[in-house]
Parts: structure tokens; sequence; C-alpha cells
């Protein structure tokens, strides 16, 4: 994909539906006057200052009325993009949003690619890439804790960590350049500040390592139910939609072979999927299919619930043997539902009855201590991007390598610091190479 | 339900999901305040004029970053409600719009009912409730076509002419009503002007008139695909939407029963059913289950097409008279698929091959036939609503009942005029009965 700059583009940005009102951003040269073409007052909108909103109707063929709306106009560089725009605010069915955009492109606009506004407000300068990464992050936010640490780099915390140490490590390439500009002068070395450099790195270390926390909260964990008809997955998996606040659930999730949920536990997204009961072996082939795609489920989650009808007694732990689960323990909890029926939970199980509630709190305590990331410490930036993960790595590496005492020519170390400024720059994106900005906005939705 | 006015409301006017931007309507006596204080720049959103849009942030007890938003003040009367009113665009994210609507209700807004920001229109005399009504039709439009008729109620098209007719009527009873305060004067019925009232029930006559043809645009009609088991079905139904232009499909409708989708035929939405294939007998519990479901489709339809599978030849019309169908053939369409590789289609029937494509436009020509509504004349208003075409028949049936010459007492007759004019009045709402405005307001969305 590649991203033209400057010309009109348009999109919906609301999501496309029956509301109230529905979003359609424009950005671009020469937007403020094409839009004034089909609106009902055109002197007002051309003449507007940037910030102010305007009440008229769209007029295809300045006759026929397409919607009565609001404009809003902005004034580059005082606008999203950095751009001069305008959003129009319409009625909220799909009919009438096709209709607007229909009659934006009879005047020149084109449709937006995903992600080209945020690609605009970063070529302007209103944000760097951990920000324009920030802005999806918030969108896709599961939780409210995931809302909170994407706002958080929205703010800048990553770009002014990053910045920060991009310009010491630069002050010491600088160092080293001037070594190698002037060999002569080889007492300069002594000004190289290692210990600034090792400081440096750390930050980078500390960020790093913020990346499972950042992933976890953001896009949470698989946790699969399993275990042999009637041992109560349902029931379980229904007192956990009562008793955990249930989030969005985008599918309804609901076939044939399993149900899902989100919860939200103090702030991780679970996904909770309910598998259809395993046996050891059957002749059916449809059952031996849906089976099959059971164990798929449950080599894909993080976690697996292993349910035993605790009621069976020691028959039980002989269905869960029969299951023959292919899951390391670290990622199973074993759980003796019935609990109320039941003889006390075996060395190993929770005891938990789904029906009365009993025991559930100790499972939930168990879930937690299996899933934490470690709490973000305060306000300090979390990752969650794996092409920032990456980036940093890079740099670290090049970092290590940097040894001023190895005996080795300056102009070679000082390249490794060059190597770490490169990978720092193009994780905030002052490096533009055209695959990393693909990456990073051909993922956003369209109206961004 | 009961409305109250002015208490600061909120809600989400934009549909649930992830997309670029959401815009939470909020509106009411001191809304703008209440704002302030969890905005990052309270004083200029104090101070701001109408109509203007301010940058900042929400913040959770003046400290806790919320949400990046723009605010878009308005100022009373110049706003939807014709109350203080701000809309918030924030990022669009469930979980983000979600901790907005908690921060709102948390400076004391009430999550506002459907319809409740256009009631608050509607009281604060912004829209008469013909236009109130419009704004959920727009919303509601399937084509293009019932978007516009809609748009046309919502410019006034139905409240000015009933206004017309209102104040003419009125006239005429102030005349009556002088006569009734000075009987004496016996000669004042000369006055009356019969023609004058004829020709406001005859304006009144054709708007009921096309209530039939806004039905048809806005709420489209059913069209069942029925036959027997390889007659066709599925690749008709695919033709349709290949060669028609398919519409919003909110439900993906795919059953283990019966496909939908909606087709926009010349403006008419046509909501295009494949049902189960249809056997006259079978002794299958599950599948005589399905053609029960199916007999059900195509008893809730307005129009069938029964398709055969004409390369069958006379075994095909055997089929036909096995699936028995209980249709009148007003509302039927005899379909001879597989045209191609089939015998001449009987009197009848359509000769089609859905295969090739032959014969669809005649059978496109066929629906046309049988779904014209008339065509609404030129921009005269068109009405869709069941309540205004009840107060309509009322209002005409009162205007019948007077007889100037009649004998009858001017006082008896004066009253006809009047419950004309209460009619006329309920219907654009300058007579406000609770019940009547539940009606309206209550199958809004919510935000609306």
């Amino acid at each position: 994909m590649e991203y033209h700059l400057n010309d009109p583009i348009a999109a919906l940005a609301t999501v496309r539906g029956r509301s109230a009102i529905a979003v359609i951003r424009t950005s671009g040269s020469g937007c403020i006057n094409a839009i004034a073409g089909i609106f009902s007052r055109p002197k007002i909108l051309v003449n507007s200052e940037g910030n102010r909103v305007h009440h008229g109707w769209l007029l295809r063929d300045g006759l026929e009325r397409i919607d009565e709306v609001l404009l809003t106009v902005f004034r580059g560089p005082l606008s999203y993009t950095g751009e001069d725009s305008v959003e129009i605010s319409c009625h909220g069915g799909p009919v009438l949003t096709d209709a607007v955009m229909d009659l934006l492109r009879s005047v020149g606009f084109r449709d937006a690619a995903p992600g080209e506004f945020s690609f605009r407000a970063f070529s302007n300068g209103k944000m760097d890439l951990t920000q324009a990464e920030a802005v999806r992050e918030i969108i896709e936010a599961r939780t409210d804790r995931g809302r909170a640490l994407a706002l958080s780099r929205l703010g800048g915390s990553v770009r002014s960590l990053i910045g920060g140490v991009l310009d010491r490590i630069k002050r010491q390439a600088a160092i080293a350049s001037l070594a190698l500009d002037y060999p002569e002068d080889e007492g300069e070395e002594a000004d190289f500040d290692l210990e600034e450099l090792r400081s440096c790195r750390e930050s980078l270390e500390r960020l790093v390592d913020t990346w499972n926390t950042g992933r976890l909260y953001q896009e949470g964990i698989r946790v699969a139910l399993a275990g042999p008809v009637n041992a109560g997955k349902s029931s379980l998996f229904n007192l956990f939609l009562r008793e955990e606040r249930s989030i969005v659930t985008e599918k309804p999730g609901t076939t044939r072979d399993w149900v899902e949920a989100w919860l939200n536990h103090d702030g991780i997204p679970i996904l909770l999927i309910d598998t259809a009961g395993l046996r050891a072996d059957t002749a059916d082939a449809i059952e031996a299919e849906g089976i099959r795609r059971t164990r798929e489920l449950i080599a894909s989650s993080n976690l697996v619930l292993a349910l035993a009808d605790g009621a069976r007694g020691n028959l039980a732990l002989r269905d869960f043997e029969q299951m023959s689960l292919d899951v390391e323990d670290s990622h199973l909890i074993r759980v003796w539902n019935k609990a109320d029926l039941a003889p006390d939970a075996p060395p190993g199980w929770i005891g938990v009855s789904a029906k009365t509630g009993v025991g559930f709190s100790d499972l939930v305590t168990e879930i937690g201590a299996r899933t934490t990331g470690g709490s973000p410490e305060g306000d300090a930036p979390v990752i969650n991007s794996a092409r920032q993960r990456a980036l940093l790595l890079q740099a670290i590496g090049a970092l290590n390598n940097f040894r001023v005492d190895s005996g080795i020519p300056m102009d070679l170390l000082a390249e490794d610091l060059y190597e770490a400024l490169d990978a720092l720059g193009e994780l905030v994106g002052a490096v533009r190479r055209t695959d990393v900005l693909n990456l990073v906005f051909s993922s956003f939705c369209v109206g961004k």
C-alpha cells in the first residue's frame, strides 16, 4: 500500500449501522472548498475559522437534499491530520452514510485507506509512531486497564522515554565521531561516558521487560474449560459470566462446538471458552470431529481448567486420565466440581461447586496467580507492540557490542552506536521505511 | 415511560463497537459546567460560545486521563434539543465509551432514554411530531429512495401541508363559532366556505393515499423462494445478489433453515429469503420441522417465487402441485428454472436460467409489476406512519360529518370541525397527550 499525501480523502469514522448520528471524516487539500460546493451555506463554510460547527443541508446538484448535517471545520495544522479537515455529523443509518460518501466521491474525495488519517498525522509531525500505534491500541482495548496503558502511550510516555535515550546516545555517538574525525586526538576517548551508555541500555531493557505485561492487558489470555460430558462445564461457564464482569463479546461465538465470552479479571481480558465434552474414544464420526476441534481449542489456550465430576469420586480421576490432556502442568488447573455433593477434593485439585458457588473464589485466585504478568509500576510506560520490542532488542544488542576498551578501532565501535540510534529512530518513526509504515498503519480501522 | 425535562442526560449516539471515533451526546441544564469539571481546560469550556470545538483530555478526579477528546459546545436554543449541550468525540472502542459514560454518571449525568434528545427538541419547539418521526425513519431507511422520502418529512413537508390545512379549517371553525356565539346572526352561515372544507378534505385524502407507497419504500417487502430440493433456489438467490444491488443485511441470517438478504429494487427494499426445500411429505422428524418453518416463512411473505426444475419437464409441474403452496395467485410468481436445459416454460410460468441469467430480467420486471406502490408524485409529501394515517382518517371522517345544510344545530356541526382540528393537532404534536408522545419517541434509538 502506498499513501499519497494531501489529496482529499473521506471515510466513515464511526461503526456502520443504525444510530442517532454517524461521523464522516474528511481531510486534505481543498477539502473545505469541495464540501462548500455541496453545502447549503457555502460561503459560511469557506470563510469559517477552525474548530467551528455549522448547521445546514448536504445537497446533490445544488438542489436535492441528502441529509441535514453539522459540519465541523478544522484548519491545518490544528487538526488531527495537520491538514484542513471537515467532519460531517449526519444521521446514522447505513443508507444515509452511503449517500453522503457517494456525494463526497462525486466532488473529488477518495475513500481513505485504513490508518490513512493517522498516517497523515504522523507525516505532519502531529504524533510519533509509538503514539500512532497507541491510537489503534486504545480502540482495541478490552479492559479499562488496557485502555489506561494505551492512553499513557498516546500521551507520549514511550516517545519521551525513547526520545531521552536517543538524545543521550546521540551525544556519545557525536563524541565517538569527533574521535573519528580527528584520530590524532586519542585522548578524547576518555570523554566517552560508559556509565551513561549502560544506563541507557538499562532503561531500554526495563522497557522491553514490560512487553509481557502490555500484551497481557491488551490481548488477554485464552482459558478453556475441558472435561467429560456432565462434569458441569456449562454451569461453571455461566457462574463466571455472573460473577466476573463480562465484557465485549464481538462474535456471539455460539456454535455447535463451543461457546466463548470475554471476562474482565482485574483488568486482564480473559477469553473463556466452554468446549464440547471430551471422551476417550468414540465410534461416531461427527462426535470424533467435535473432539478433534475441542483438542485444537485446548492446544491454543493459555490456560486449561480441567473439570472433574467430583460426585463420581475416584471414577472422576479415571475420567481425567482418559481425557489424556496434552497440557503442561503450569498451564493446567484441576477443578473438582460438584464439591457440594462430592468427597473432598484430592490433592492438587481445587474443590468447586458451580451450583452453590463454593470454592469459586479459590479458583479465581488460582487463575489470577497463573496469569500475573507483573503489575506495571506506577505510570512507567508499558509496550505491547512486537515491532517496538524487536527494535528495542536490536538497540540493546548494538549497545552491548559497544566496548570502548576492546582495542577495536573507533570507527567500528561508533557503528554500534549508530545501529542503536537507527533502531530507536525507526521505533519512533524518525526513520521512515515504507515497509515499517505499512506495518504500523495498515492494521488500523478505516476512518482513523 | 416518563420523560423529565432539563436534567442532564447522556448517551452514546454512535453504534457501539471498534471504530476511529465515537460520539457521546449530552444535554440539559448545567451540562457544560458539569463537563468542565472533568475536562483538562475547564475555563475555556465554561466560557465557550456555542458551536465551538475544544481539544483536551477527560480526567477522572482531576488527574487520571480517561481519553483525549474533542468537545463541541452548543448553547441553547441553538442546539438539537434546544438546551445547552456538549457532544464528546472520543476514541471508538467499547471500553473507551464505557469509561466516558461512567465518568459522566459520576458528575450527575443520567443515561438518556431512547428518543429523549428528540423529545426535548420537540418539547422546545425545534421540530413537530412528523419531523420527530422522520428522524427515526431516516435512520431506519433501507434504500436511498426511502431516505429521500423520510428526509422530505424531516424538512417539514408533512408539517407544512398539515399546518396549511389546519389554518384553513381553523378559519372555518372560527366562523362557525361566531355563529354559535351570536345565534341571532343566522345570516352568517353564508360565510362558511364549503368548497374550502372540501378542498382541505381532499388534501388530507391524497396524503392518506401515500401511505402504501411510504410503507413500501420504508419497510419493503418479503419475497420467499420456494421449491423442491435441487430446483436451483440457491443459484437463483445468488443471481439476485449479484445482479441487484444488495443492501444492509443486519443479521447474517444464515441458519440451517434459511438464508436472507436485503435487495434494493428501484428504491424498494426487498428481503429475499431462500427457504429450505419443500417436499410433499417426509418421515424424518427434523426434516418435517424444517418444512413447517419453511411454510411459516412463505405464509409471512408478501410475494412467493415458486421454483420448478424445468429440466424435469412435466414432472416439475407435478412437483409444484405436490408442494401444495397455500398462496394466492396475485402473490405467486411461477419460475421455470433451468430454462437452458428444459423444454419451453408452460403457460403462466416464467422461463429463467439461474445459471446463464437468461430470463432473469423478465422475472425482475414481473416482481416490479407486483410490488408497485405507485410512484410518489414529484416532491409531494408521503407518509409511512400508521399513527399519522389513523389521525388523518379521523380528521377526514370528522370533515365528512360536517354538513351545513343538514338542519343540524350549528353548535353540533362546529364540533365536527373541532374534532378534525384535534386530530390534526395531535398529528403534528400541538396536542400533547402523554400516550401519543410515548408512542412516537419510545421506538427511537438511544442517543437520538
